[in-house]
């Protein structure tokens, strides 16, 4: 399975010039956990999630319509190409305790943004189908099967 | 396996009367996503998490050190006993999006907090190991093995 089947269709973006408030309205209204921050080029420069708000927005005292999620956002950050399978993609995401990742074309440009929990969900349905068929294949095998 | 073993040894908690910020420093001090509310008794009052942080905290313009975790937590919460299966609590916690459960004793009292993440790499261990089983089993039964 391609890697891009995995993520959301559109993935939840904001531009390098959005405010730290924009971005996190972006997250509030798609119910997701972190957004890619684009230049005009769709070109990814870093992401922004939950986690840079904990980190660095709650008890600093910035205001975030006033402050620009650049300043923020985590960059640089690791991305993966439609070359890079599933598999790969979750053992990077598990060891490195990612929990967003961005597929981006040969120019760096952002074409869709890969959470952990859709890594999940296909490694939880692979393993699955693996031991449905496993299970098949023994009870065929069993005597009387 | 209980499903106790699976939760951090010391549940990270704050007290009914702390404010935001000292829960959100308990969160960064410990680097999890959620901490669990409680009474004088330990018992569970709710949880507060980086999503509350995210939808009720990042844009109001509340101070976080003024505002007591009471009023932005998640509450009532469901919980879970030393009775649950992690099986069981896997399927609720995936079905219903929740990132942390909190275990109690039959009275309320919290043992410990439960994370998706603990339940997401138990649940991959054990369908590993289902897999690995199954296939030597196989192994074992095929011609000339």
């Amino acid at each position: 399975m391609g890697i891009l089947k995995l993520c959301d269709e559109k993935p939840p973006t904001v531009g390098l010039e959005a405010t730290v408030a924009e971005a996190i309205q972006v997250m509030l209204d798609k119910s997701v956990g972190g957004v890619a921050v684009v230049d005009g080029e769709q070109r990814v420069a870093g992401i922004f999630t939950e986690r840079d708000v904990l980190k660095k927005l709650a008890l600093s005292g910035l205001d975030p319509q006033q402050t620009p999620v650049r300043h923020l956002m985590t960059a640089p950050v690791d991305m993966a190409t439609v070359e890079t399978t599933p598999g790969e993609a979750f053992e990077e995401m598990v060891s490195r305790h990612y929990r967003h990742l961005p597929i981006v074309d040969k120019d760096g440009r952002l074409l869709g943004l890969l959470s952990i929990r859709h890594l999940l969900q296909w490694r939880l349905d692979e393993l699955s189908q693996q031991l449905d068929s496993m299970e098949q294949y023994v009870s065929n095998d069993a005597p009387g099967g």
